[in-house]
C-alpha cells in the first residue's frame, strides 16, 4: 500500500500563490500569521496525520465500532490518537481566545482538517463535528453556556454532535417529532429518537455535547416550530464538572457501507435535560450555523477521498508493469511497460489530478469568505459557493475515487489495497449534510432565483473581469474565450430557468442538479485559468520549480480539453426543461 | 426491503416486440419454440429466482465464503438452491443435445441468466461460469473430452472455471508463467499460481473443471506461446467416475468489496494433471470462446444491478414521504408528499429506467448474433457489439445502481436496505473479464481500426436505413434527426481517429474509452428509437396496454433529451486528441 503524504506543495500553491493567503490573513485577523508560521502548522499537521492517523484507517474499517451494554468503543488506537491530537492543541486553532482558542481564521482550520482527515476520514469526523458544535455555541450561546461548554470542547476533552435526523425525516426537518417540554427550572425535557448521529457516542472523550433539534408542545408545525437545545451526555455543574448521566442512550449502531470507524448512532432521548440554545422556534436557522460549516467539511471529504485515491493510483501506475506502449517500448529492461505509459491510464490519472487540485482551489476559495463575515457581500458569496462546494466536490470526489480504483484493475476490488474502502467511505459524502439534490435546490431555488439572480452578479463579474484582463494574452486566450462563453451561458441558463419557473416551479427541481454541476465546472474552470496564469507568471519570472508550474499548466489544459466540455451536456439537459421528467405517472415507473 | 420481481413485461417487449424473437428462433433453430413456450421458461425462471435465489442475496453478502482446512464452504442455502436449479434442468437449456443439453439458442440462455441472476449475482456466477467452460469444451474439445466432461457439467453435477489471471498479469496475459510440462502419457504437468478465480472452489458440486492457461517449457514468449488445458479438481476415469484428487489447492479466498457469496480463489497448481484443450499455443485464441461469452454475461451483470437498484428505488420513492411538491400539494392527507413527485427524484428514476431498459435492448440485440455464427456478417457484428455491451452496460449499470442508492438519501448507505450491497456487488463488473479500458482498445484498436472501419459499415447502414424510413414520420422525426446527426458524427470521429493514429498510435488509447461510450449511447439511442416506433405502432393498432406503450415513448423522449446529449461531451473529448494526456512526464503526476 501507498503511504499517504499531505500535498503540501499544492496546498501552498492554492493558498499562497493563487489566493494570496498572506494578504488575506492580514486583512481578517490581527494575529500575526507569517507564511512561515502557517507552513509550520501544516508541516506539523502532516507529520501527525502520517504518523498517527493514517495507520488507523484500515483497522478502523475492519474493526468498526462496537456497542456493548450501552457503551460504544472505537477501534484500536482511535482514542490514543485523539489524545495526542488534543495534547498538541489542534482543536483550539480557530476557536474563541476567551475560552481557550487561538482565534485563527476558519480557512486555516479547513486546511488543517484536510491534511489530518485525508488519510482516515472516519477518525477525523469525531473532531470535525465538534468544531461545528463549538461554533454553534459561540454564535448562539449565552455567556453562561459559552463559559460552561466551550473550554472543555475547545481543549478536546469533550466532543460535540449534531442531532437532526429522525427515522421519518431527513431532508424534511419540518416533520420532526422530538419533544422539548419546558420545565419549571428553565430547562427542557427532551424526548424522542434520532438516527444517523455521527460520532453520537464513543469512548474518546469525557463528555459529549449533543446539539439537538426538537419541538415545544405548543410550537407552530413545520420548520417554524423547531428549537435548538444543548443536551450533554453527562450533566454538568456551573463549573463544568461532570455530575450524573443525562437520559440519552445509544440504542444501536448503524451498519454502514463505509466510515466504519465512526460511530453512527441511534440516540434515544428519554426525558433528557436540555438547555435552549438561541431563540425559541429559531432552531433551524440557528442549526444552519452548524450545517453550513459541516457542508464545507463534507466538501473536504470529497477532496480527501479523491486525493487519497489519486496518491495510490499514480504510485501503482508507475510500478505496475503490464503491456507495451502502443507508440513503442518504454521500459526495455523489463517484460512490460509501467501502465502509466498507456493513454487511457493517463486519462484516468489526469482526470483525478485535475479534479483533486480543482476542488481544493474551490474549497479554499469558498472558505476565505467564511473568514470575513463582516465584509460586504462575503456572506452572500459564501451562501452561493457553499452548496456548490458541498455537492460538486462530493460528486466529483466519488468519481475520482472510483477512477483511482479502476486504475488498479481487479486488484482495486480487493480489500488489501485500500481503494475499495476509500470508495465506500466516500459514498456517504453526497448523502449526509443535505444530499446533492438538497444542495441543488438551495443553490438554484433559494439563493439564485430567490435573489432574482442578484447573488450571482459579483461572481459573474469577477470572472468577466478576469477574462477581459487576459483575453489578449496569447498563452491564455483560447481558454479565456472558452470561459467567457460559458460564463455568458451560465447567465443565460439562469435566465431561462427563471422565466420558465415563473409558470411552473417544477422547472427549478428539474434543472437544479445539472445547474449546480454546471456551476461547479465553471467556477473550477475559472480557478484553473487563474492557476494557469499564476504558473505562467512564475515561469516568466524565473523559478527553480519550472517542472511544477509546467505540470499545473498541463493539468489546466487537460481540464479545459477533457473536463470543462461536460458543460455542453449539462447545458443541453438544463435546456430540455421539466416536461421530460414530469410527464410520467408515478405508477408507470 | 423491496421484493425482486423479474421484469417479464419489459423482457417480452424487448425480445418479441422489438427484436421479433419468434422469427429469429425459427431461423436459428429447428426446435419448435412458440412464444408461449419461451414465456413458460421465463415464468418458471422468475418463480425460481424470486423463491429460491433472491432470499439468499443478503445472507451471501454477510456470511461470505469460508476456507477451512483447504475446503471452501458457500453461504447457508447456496448449495440447496443450486441443487434445485440443477434438478429443474436449468443448466441444460442451451447446451449440446448429444451430451444432455436441450440445444436452445444462446440468447435464450442470456435471458434466463438475467432473470435468475438479477436478485443474487454472486450465486448466479457459479452456474454462469460453468456455461462458459462447457461452451469452450464444446467448441475446442476432442470427442473423448466432450464425452467425459460435458454430461456431468451439463447436468450441473460439476461446475467449471476460467483460470487466466496471475498476480503479475491480468490485462497482459502474454506475461503468464504457469507451466505445462508434457508427460509421456500425453498429459501435462501443470504448475503455477492463479488468482481471482471466480467460483474457483466451493461445496456445491462434486467436481470442478478448471480451464487453465499455461505455457509449455519451449513455447514462444508472449501470447503466442500460451496453451489451454482442462484441469479437473478431481481426476476422473474414462467413464467420468471420480478417481483421486488432482494437485489443485485453494490457498486463499480474496477479501473483496462485494460479491461475497462467490468464492474468489487463489489456486495453486502443484504439478496437477492437465489435458490439452484445442491446439498447442492457440490457448489465448481458444480462451476467447470463453471470454466473449463471459463478456456478455458481465454486461448482464451491469443490467442486473441497475434493475435491482431501480426496483428498490421506485418503490421507495412512491412510499417515502418527504417535503411538498413545489408545484402544489400532491398528498393532502399526509404531512408530506411521496418523493416521487419531486423533479430531481424523477430525473434519477428516469435515468435508471432509460438505462435499464436501454441496456437490456442492447444485450439482447447483441446476443441474437451469437445464435447465428454461420450467417454472413454475424460474427463481425458480435465482435463489434460485445466490447460495447460489456463496458457500456457495466459502466452505466454502476451509475444506475449508484443513483438508486442516492434516491434513498442516508438510508441508502445503511446495510439493511440492500442498496449499498448492490453497488458494491456491481463495482467488479467493469474490472473483470477485461476492464473498460481493455474493451475500448479491443473495440477501437483491434476491431474498428483493425478492419479499416469496415466492421462498422453494416451497423452504420442499418441505423441510416432506419432513419431514412422514419424521417418524415411526424412523431419520430425530431429524434430521427438527432440520431442521423450522431450516426454521421460516429463515422467522422472514427475517421478522425484513424487519420491521427496513422501518425501516433497513442491517439487510439487516448480516444478509446470515450469512443466506446459514444458508441454505446448511439446504439442504445438507435434501439430506443426503434422501441419508440414499435410503441407508436401498437397504440395506433389499438391495445389494452396503452399505458405501458406511452411509458415507453416517454422514456425514449427522456433518453433523447437527457442521456443522448452526453455524446456532445464525448465528441469534444475524443476530438481533443492525445496530446493533453501524453504531455506530462510520469514523475509530474
Amino acid at each position: 500500500m501507498t503511504h499517504y503524504q499531505a500535498s503540501l506543495r499544492d496546498i501552498h500553491f492554492a493558498l499562497f500563490e493563487l489566493l494570496d493567503y498572506e494578504q488575506h490573513c492580514n486583512a481578517v485577523t490581527h494575529i500575526p500569521l507569517e507564511p512561515e508560521l502557517v507552513q509550520t502548522f501544516f508541516n506539523e499537521a502532516a507529520r501527525f496525520a502520517v504518523e498517527q492517523v493514517a495507520p488507523l484507517n484500515a483497522v478502523g474499517d475492519q474493526q468498526g465500532c462496537q456497542l456493548r451494554d450501552g457503551m460504544v468503543t472505537t477501534p484500536d488506537g482511535f482514542k490514543a490518537a485523539y489524545e495526542q491530537f488534543c495534547a498538541s492543541g489542534w482543536p483550539t486553532l480557530t476557536r474563541t481566545p476567551a475560552y481557550g482558542g487561538q482565534g485563527l481564521p476558519q480557512s486555516l482550520g479547513v486546511v488543517i482538517n484536510e491534511i489530518i482527515g485525508t488519510p482516515n476520514w472516519a477518525w477525523g469526523m469525531y473532531a470535525g463535528l465538534s468544531q461545528g458544535a463549538m461554533h454553534t455555541i459561540e454564535v448562539h450561546g449565552t455567556d453562561q453556556q459559552k463559559q460552561q461548554y466551550l473550554p472543555p470542547l475547545i481543549s478536546g476533552q469533550w466532543t460535540g454532535t449534531m442531532c437532526l435526523t429522525e427515522a421519518h425525516c431527513g431532508s424534511d426537518l419540518g416533520l420532526l417529532r422530538t419533544k422539548a417540554e419546558p420545565q419549571a427550572d428553565g430547562t427542557y425535557r427532551i424526548t424522542g429518537n434520532k438516527i444517523f448521529i455521527s460520532s453520537g457516542d464513543h469512548d474518546m472523550a469525557d463528555n459529549i455535547v449533543h446539539i439537538v433539534l426538537a419541538r415545544l408542545p405548543d410550537a407552530p408545525s413545520g420548520t417554524r416550530g423547531i428549537s435548538l437545545f444543548i443536551v450533554p451526555k453527562i450533566l454538568i455543574d456551573d463549573e463544568s464538572h461532570l455530575r450524573e448521566p443525562n437520559k440519552v442512550l445509544c440504542t444501536a449502531l448503524e451498519h454502514k457501507m463505509g466510515i466504519h470507524g465512526n460511530a453512527t448512532c441511534e440516540l434515544s432521548f428519554e426525558g433528557a435535560t436540555g438547555f435552549l440554545l438561541g431563540e425559541l422556534n429559531k432552531g433551524l436557522a440557528h442549526m444552519f450555523t452548524f450545517m453550513n460549516m459541516a457542508r464545507i467539511g463534507t466538501a473536504l471529504q470529497g477532496l480527501a477521498h479523491a486525493e487519497l485515491g489519486y496518491q495510490h493510483a499514480r504510485t501503482y501506475a508507475r510500478e505496475r508493469l503490464q503491456m507495451r506502449s502502443l507508440s513503442g517500448v518504454k521500459n526495455p529492461d523489463a517484460m512490460a511497460d509501467p501502465i502509466i505509459v498507456h493513454p487511457d491510464v493517463r486519462r484516468m490519472l489526469l482526470t483525478q489530478k485535475a479534479l483533486v487540485e480543482g476542488v481544493r482551489m474551490l474549497i479554499y476559495y469558498t472558505s476565505l469568505y467564511a473568514d470575513k463575515p463582516q465584509v460586504e457581500g462575503a456572506q452572500d458569496m459564501l451562501g452561493l459557493l457553499t452548496p456548490i462546494a458541498k455537492a460538486f466536490c462530493t460528486e466529483v470526489g466519488f468519481e475520482s475515487a472510483n477512477l483511482a480504483l479502476q486504475c488498479f484493475g481487479g486488484h482495486g476490488y480487493i480489500r488489501d489495497w485500500g481503494l475499495e474502502q476509500n470508495l465506500r467511505d466516500c459514498r456517504i459524502a453526497s448523502l449526509y449534510e443535505g444530499t446533492t439534490g438538497i444542495q441543488a435546490l438551495d443553490l438554484l431555488g433559494r439563493k439564485v432565483l430567490g435573489s432574482g439572480g442578484a447573488i450571482l452578479q459579483p461572481l459573474l463579474q469577477e470572472i468577466e473581469h478576469f477574462c477581459r484582463t487576459y483575453e489578449s494574452d496569447a498563452a491564455l486566450s483560447a481558454h479565456v474565450a472558452q470561459l467567457t462563453t460559458l460564463n455568458q451561458e451560465w447567465k443565460d441558463l439562469t435566465q431561462t430557468i427563471a422565466e420558465r419557473s415563473a409558470h411552473n416551479l417544477d422547472e427549478i427541481g428539474a434543472a437544479s442538479v445539472d445547474y449546480l454541476m454546471y456551476s461547479g465546472y465553471l467556477v473550477v474552470g475559472y480557478l484553473w485559468l487563474r492557476a494557469h496564469q499564476v504558473a505562467l507568471q512564475r515561469i516568466a519570472k524565473g523559478t527553480t520549480e519550472a517542472q511544477f508550474y509546467r505540470a499545473k499548466i498541463m493539468t489546466a489544459d487537460f481540464y479545459y480539453a477533457r473536463i470543462l466540455p461536460r458543460s455542453k451536456t449539462l447545458a443541453a439537459t438544463i435546456r430540455s426543461g421539466a416536461d421530460n421528467v414530469m410527464a410520467m405517472a408515478s405508477e408507470d415507473f
